[in-house]
């Protein structure tokens, strides 16, 4: 007994919901002054951590956040059969190095900052379909990292426009399991390729509003449920300016005019950082997930979350040759039953 | 009934094995110089195709590879549920803008030169357990998009080393089923990254075949098979270089001192197209499977094929900050049953 989905349908019901068994996350300075510092599971002290570049650190946030993810229900790397991962950085460097001290079976993922929950939307489908008993689904982004790749070095000081949004230096692990205690993931929606011809790299959040509106909505349509049936819908990281642009796109397709929505980027900051819109980056909506929010989720403060992660699918090259920047999003419900 | 993995084990066995329906390729003047001209749907008289990049050029030589495949059993994108695709540029840009188009949903891969067994072993799995009816599995690479992010502008003249291999410009993809006719993926053994400190980024099939070895070594071992039993066992993208010394490996662990065993770099190009030590790229190992390989077995002439697609999940940075070369490996058992 598989996963069901019904024709034409993007989303997948599970038959036997995986559990999210453990989690963990490690997060930057930057991320420590928000409002979360109790549900990190790490607090790096400066962007280095003892490494001699800011790749070596990122590499080092994400192997680390798998281990811990594992140590927390008492599990070595070893005890898990397959680790999906990915993050920024060009051939997600971050990912594969990790993965190369993990040791264990492996398959690269990008998503851009949508990665968390494409790494998760394939755990869970692995897991309900009888292939493995533990799957680890993790994601990483480091700020320095990703300034210098996509953008400018930060010794440059390029000043920062409002719409602009900090990459988080962080990264978030969930160990998905057939059997064992913890939220269960009930369905997944996969997102299309959603592109309204955006062409600012400076307001990444607009460029993947539309589509996660569209997985949204797509989500509701498959499933029959009602937006307020979730406890939260939590967008990967919008940011501010990305977050009013998709109330304004729920509003227009009459969607979702309700007050249980959030983002990720809004979420990890507290206004007080200088983030201009907010947080970005694969580590941010995983952070918040593998942290804060599954927290509240073992709490029961948070009983059913649908979180969906967003990628803006551009590159510097992309863009220097005057293309638009495309957007993807894919949904992950995740359920106390 | 779905898939079964052995406790402990990298391969799973498909309960019902998915069909390879049907298949395209794309290849570039160089590749059509080879032995193979007439097994590829489509050459392309230059590295252009009409694009005003080269980049924009392997987005469309993707994106025509997966409605190719589609269409030669007269189907369209939007009768395929799933796209799976990776290639080889920075955020696989090519993957992304390519799935803009075809407009269904999308899960994007990045496992450098293995990122073709990646795909089909994501997607063999999802329709083995009953998640879809039908997945394109693709990836790319174009020789001039890679050399200049890689290496050097091919402008610039820089000359070769003998063990140093020439990314091919090719496509390939599948499109996988849960019923129809054709060849059928009958287990998937998913690897584990191997690094044995090669940092020569000029002889990257010496990076990878420690990880073919690996997951050759590995599938015998998980299926109690024999070498024999397949007519070929084709690895990626090794080259004659790497080739060698996976035979080398070989004898040194006992595996397998068998006639059966060729790769794709190798076989590619005929030795006239001063490729050094042979083809490599996603596109290589697509294209060779998405066209002769599977025609021979459509015609018979193969029965048992195991494809082995290798990747060297290495990127100019980590080469900079003095990383070694990890390699990885997946393996995919492909049968007229």
């Amino acid at each position: 007994m598989t996963a069901v989905k019904k024709k034409g349908s993007q989303t997948l019901m599970m038959a036997d919901p995986p559990y999210i068994a453990s989690w963990a996350s490690i997060v930057g300075p930057k991320e420590s002054e928000g409002p979360w510092v109790k549900d990190f599971d790490l607090i790096m002290e400066d962007y280095l951590w003892e490494e001699a570049s800011w790749e070596k650190t990122e590499t080092k946030m994400l192997r680390e956040t798998i281990k811990l993810a594992l140590s927390n229900q008492n599990l070595q790397p070893q005890d898990a059969e397959l680790l999906l991962a990915g993050d920024l950085l060009n051939q997600i460097i971050s990912s594969s190095f990790a993965a190369r001290e993990i040791n264990i079976p492996f398959l690269g993922l990008y998503g851009a900052c949508s990665t968390m929950a494409e790494s998760m939307v394939l755990g869970s489908l692995l897991i309900d379909g009888g292939y493995f008993e533990r799957v680890v689904a993790s994601a990483s982004s480091h700020h320095y990292t990703a300034e210098r790749q996509f953008r400018f070095p930060s010794e440059q000081g390029v000043q920062k426009v409002p719409s602009s949004q900090w990459t988080a230096t962080a990264a978030g692990a969930v160990v998905l399991q057939k059997s064992g205690t913890g939220p269960r993931i009930t369905s997944v929606t996969i997102g299309k390729v959603v592109d309204m011809g955006q062409n600012d790299g400076a307001n990444m959040g607009g460029a993947m509003a539309p589509a996660a509106a569209d997985t949204i909505k797509t989500h509701f349509q498959d499933t029959g449920k009602v937006s307020d049936y979730y406890d939260l819908i939590v967008t990967g990281d919008l940011g501010a300016v990305g977050m009013t642009l998709l109330g304004e796109l729920f509003i227009q397709e009459g969607v979702m005019p309700t007050p249980n929505f959030s983002d990720c980027g809004v979420l990890l900051y507290d206004g007080l950082q200088g983030v201009d819109s907010g947080g970005s980056g694969c580590g941010c909506s995983a952070c918040m997930l593998a942290g804060p929010l599954l927290r509240k989720m073992q709490n029961g403060e948070i009983n059913r979350l649908l979180f969906v992660a967003t990628g803006a699918l551009m590159s510097p090259i992309s863009t220097y040759q005057g293309e638009s920047i495309p957007g993807i999003a894919h949904a992950v419900a995740i359920e106390n039953i």
